[in-house]
């Protein structure tokens, strides 16, 4: 598996080459010691930054060379959609340990590809790096954002309805399955590189398998989602994350930046038969999934009950999901579930990577 | 050493918070999903991202964790540098094994600290996880170069002066310092966070051994040199690079990306006499470190003859060096170095961290 020198520059030379300029506003593209660009007029620009390391935040085992560099790009795509931004450029530095054959490298930025072709982001510069163990890739996405949207964790007021905008839980589930005994895992694994579109697409006829393997490997950044909140945001105040550590972290985070409770109610909560079935299956809890298990990457949200309505009629207009969950109350800071009569404390332990160090 | 999550938590909160924001361009800082800057008018943006590895690019024997910090930002600094840009916002992504304590990390943000308050830049972004062995960071840096200038490899034409803007080797003969056994290592590090400013300030009475581990710890990116070359840059072609990874590969880097020969004259190099001195007492070869030590983070590049005189003098006004290294000749992209009245192709093998996996 030990790369030449040569190889390594060729591999590094031929993967840029895959990633051609969409934009006009690119004037120097990767390749000289920076990449130049020109924003766009009315337009601000919003940074995010995102790492995933083998062992911690994927295995080999629960995930493909594929899906681990579609997903790096995706973590990043949902902190710009959790802004109502565009996504538009992107710099990647790879850390690559002597196990990795340049096949499986190959895979890794296929999978780049795929999702910021899809998205038509552009490559802006890159760094390529050896490392003794343990793959590393660190993201960062340049988004657009026009001048008038702030879609921020403290803008949530008192009497806003809670909202998330997909099904909870099910990557957490996907991840229950790689992890348990005598599954077969990484079924995309065969074809990731010929036809990732195809793997999206076939999303109609899946399986509740696919679907939580999909919603780990593969999570759709909801860009869409944030755009169609977007146009709501410079006449009404909208709070807004992105699911990456489960609603009751996420939820506690707005809760805090805001200075208010929020009230989340479980029979509101959107959970899938498909989840509920699985769950029951394995003897796990349901409830932690949904609450704590993370990495969902839809959006959670406030927005004023009198929007509501009108919000919910343009994602279904636009073939998109919102679910009404909760309340924003007075308080300061905490976060209540609303269960079988009961309201308990939401605590924002969430999903931690440091708890497995 | 292993850390709570707690300590975790605490420890990034209290880091960004010592980040205060310089401009005003921020309009969402570091905090919420992403950032939100807006660009300056007329000016494009310049983005570039490099990574450091432990036990690749820095050893905890040749490093402490306030140069590990500072030198992270000054590699990326350098190459906004070596488009002729002024750097203004970063993101920071740093993987954290569990035998760095918390201590060497807030050190490591202190190193990050002192260099971007020197350049005046804005966080805007960072992630922090956990990794099983080695400290990871992933610097990216944003900043702004005018409309019309570009100062790029592919700009060498036939005639152009190449130049190099400091003395060679200082970096390879800092490393070697540090590498030699019975070397007192790391002098800097007693007081590394409580005045970086002196430590820069003291170079009028370097030694050659301070000034060696200097270049190599703590290297002084060449935005002045760089700004100042800018200056010329929208009536003429001038090429650039930062010298990264020795003159050998970075001119290489220029007479390929250009389609011309580079000559390099061995006698026009710029070599102290301190480092000839140093390399005859460790019985290395001087030349060695001048053409493929790297990391001396100056600047390399090209420009028009009739400028030369010119360009120098805004230089010497300034307190920047500016040296005559060499000639653009026709040719297809190779890099001569004429010495003794012989001529020998160079290599651009360059400092190559894959030699070492």
């Amino acid at each position: 598996m030990k790369k030449s020198v040569e190889d390594e520059f060729s591999f590094i030379i031929e993967v840029s080459r895959q990633f051609k300029t969409h934009h006009n506003a690119v004037i120097v593209p990767n390749g000289d010691d920076a990449a130049v660009y020109r924003p766009t007029k009315r337009m601000d620009q919003v940074v995010c930054v995102d790492t995933m390391v083998e062992g911690v935040h994927f295995k080999r085992e629960t995930m493909s060379p594929f899906q681990v560099g579609y997903k790096a790009v995706a973590v990043n795509i949902s902190d710009i959609a959790a802004m109502g931004g565009i996504p538009k450029y992107f710099t990647v530095s790879i850390a690559i340990p002597p196990d990795w054959s340049t096949d499986e490298l190959h895979d890794v930025y296929a999978g780049m590809k795929s999702i910021t072709d899809e998205w038509t982001m552009d490559l802006l510069g890159g760094d390529t790096v050896s490392i003794a163990n343990h793959l590393v890739i660190t993201v960062t996405v340049v988004g657009e954002i026009e001048q008038d949207v702030r879609l921020l964790r403290r803008n949530a007021q008192v009497n806003d309805i809670v909202f998330v905008t997909d099904y909870l839980g099910h990557s957490a589930a996907g991840l229950d399955m790689l992890l348990s005994e005598g599954h077969s895992t990484n079924i995309h694994s065969q074809n990731d590189c010929s036809t990732p579109q195809d793997q999206l697409d076939d999303t109609k006829e899946d399986s509740s398998e696919i679907l939580f393997l999909k919603a780990h490997q593969m999570p759709k950044p909801h860009v869409k989602q944030g755009r169609l909140l977007a146009e709501f945001a410079n006449e009404h105040s909208i709070s807004l994350n992105d699911v990456s550590d489960g609603i009751a972290s996420e939820a506690n985070e707005i809760a805090v930046s805001s200075s208010v409770d929020i009230i989340l109610n479980a029979e509101q909560l959107p959970i899938s038969a498909a989840l509920i079935t699985y769950a029951k299956q394995r003897g796990k809890d349901v409830m932690e999934w949904v609450m704590n298990g993370g990495e969902d990457f839809c959006l959670i949200g406030t927005l004023p009950e009198r929007i509501f309505d009108k919000v919910k009629q343009t994602f279904v207009q636009n073939g998109c999901s919102i679910f009404a969950i909760g309340r924003v109350k007075k308080g300061n800071g905490q976060v209540w579930l609303h269960r079988n009569g009961k309201q308990t404390v939401v605590q924002a332990k969430g999903y931690n990577h440091f708890t497995k160090s």
